[in-house]
């Protein structure tokens, strides 16, 4: 069947009138007759017409349509931004276009490319792990407002919506070494990413600030976490000579691997060695010992970025607005390091 | 900063040439001189003019912009489904929209509404579980292009991929039948869930195939089924006089609660019960011991989903697409039905 779409043109055919008529009767112009204005309402509510909202975007330079990119859509946490963003947008009488790197680089720009092509009114952005090059996104930043958050860089000077990863590891660091542990080993990513490098910072400074010595041996990078890396790099910790006692990996992904692990070879966890993860997912609650894990509070990421955005796009500056909002994490005490002491 | 956006016009008054001229350039009109289109083209470019794709859109009465509609962007298999959606749209050179429902009637019909207000090509939608009155969707089918994927209808007449439940539910229920047991117990959502209710009657299926009599007190339904509730109808099941032998969940979340229970109650898994979920989440492979479970092909549903939905789109029809694509599971067994006979 093909579809039938009620436009302005139909309405003045069947009614004989001119469209311009017909539009300014539906916009309530004053130099039309109440009763032209309810005959073409009422045909327009009978056949359904419906404004293209594009159009009337186009007309107002605004679309109401927001891009937001992220690496990952599988995330659960990431899900979880986008499930308030979205309800943030409808709160906010926005659309949200939604596209995904896969940390592609190549696609980010072209990703950026395409959604100002589009003519989104701003873009909400969290950065492939790959990104070296920010010349696109400074491009993008320069013609609408573009928001970063969770994967940011401080090479682009705009918002951006962070966990503050530094202090959060500090604590869950500092309740490592309450329960009596001193030979704690950090799972991270290497260098180039931001928030593992913001993590690490917080390992480094609860040691510090609590003395303890620092051991290369018993700090492990890769480039990919994931849960089975988390399994290879705690084969390799505990096959060192002086062993670690405790084990804090950047994401809950490896420090279920870390437990697989451990189970494996009969240690004891927490009392031989404690686990601890980041991102408190649904899987921290499943794997035995439940897992001691950080919060992330995606409700409140996508909440802040997306009223940030809100305001930039309605209340344009005119220089640009740089800010980090780092938002506070809660460790959540589970049995991987609950040891009675 | 005010963001500055390169329009025809502007490059019309820098050039001192007519917009009409500047437009014609761009688009390789044959009236145009060679160098009047070199010289606008090389000043785009150096603007970095990009076309207002909307405005285009418009003209062609076209957006490339699909809509997608689904319950719940936190499940982990609607995420698969996305995933794939965004991809084969990229492919095809279209943009998405996605809008959430959270299975509150209401808004599934605004979010309709506003899809085609915004002149959407076309919808691709799960339908929320309370879903009774189908009438919104007729309504936009009446108008779009629209296919339902997942949570679908019999008495909306169009395309609908679906997972062939049934069929999955009745080979689950004959790997239990196989391996000895004969107390089949299921739990479900009420009759009002229509994948629930194709599940059920593979259930059933199965159980009279294979001369096993139907025990009511062994069927047990909830509106919300989550591991919550997995957990205290597994509870409810083991309180019975006569004891099931096997747990068939309709999902994955709730078999894991029911493996949680029967953990508690120390009922060996799967020698006095076996159990299996649906869906092959990551949690699956996390609980102890690992859950024999149906795989949900979530890429395979948005691929078909999707090119169905652009081959209605570009290729329209006089009448009414309707067929059902049913995909095929594979079981996945795994330790709680993994019996040594």
């Amino acid at each position: 069947m093909k579809k039938e779409v009620t436009t302005l043109k139909k309405i003045a055919q069947i009614l004989e009138i001119s469209i311009s008529t017909v539009s300014r009767a539906l916009n309530n112009h004053p130099d039309i007759s109440h009763e032209t204005s309810k005959k073409v309402k009422d045909l327009a509510r009978k056949l359904h017409y419906m404004p293209n909202m594009f159009a009337k975007g186009f007309r107002q330079h605004k679309t109401n349509i927001i891009g937001v990119i992220v690496p990952n859509i599988l995330s659960y946490f990431i899900s979880t931004i986008l499930k308030e963003i979205l309800l943030q947008a409808e709160v906010n009488g926005y659309r949200v276009i939604i596209s995904e790197t896969n940390n592609d680089v190549k696609k980010e720009k072209e990703m950026l490319h395409t959604m100002l092509q589009f003519g989104v009114d701003g873009i909400l952005m969290s950065l492939s792990k790959n990104t070296v090059n920010v010349d696109p996104i400074l491009h993008a930043l320069n013609q609408k407002p573009l928001i970063l958050f969770d994967k940011v860089s401080n090479k682009i000077p705009c918002t951006q919506v962070i966990i503050d990863g530094e202090e959060a590891t500090f604590n869950a660091i500092e309740h490592l070494i309450n329960i009596g542990k001193k030979r704690i080993a950090i799972i991270k990513e290497f260098e180039q990413s931001y928030n593992s490098e913001r993590r690490f910072q917080g390992y480094l400074r609860a040691l510090k600030t609590n003395n303890i010595p620092i051991d290369k041996k018993l700090i492990v990078s890769t480039h990919d976490i994931s849960l089975k890396k988390g399994r290879s790099l705690t084969s390799q910790l505990i096959s060192l000579k002086e062993k670690p006692d405790a084990i804090f990996c950047i994401t809950d992904a490896a420090a279920i691997g870390a437990i697989q692990t451990l189970k494996k070879f009969n240690i004891k966890i927490p009392e031989d060695i404690a686990v601890i993860g980041f991102s408190n997912s649904l899987n921290s609650t499943i794997v035995e010992p439940k897992l001691t894990t950080l919060d992330q509070p995606g409700k409140r990421i996508g909440e802040i970025a997306m009223n940030c955005l809100v305001t930039e796009i309605e209340e344009p500056k005119e220089h640009l607005t740089i800010k980090t909002i780092e938002i506070k994490t809660n460790l959540i005490i589970r049995e991987s390091t609950l040891l009675s002491i």
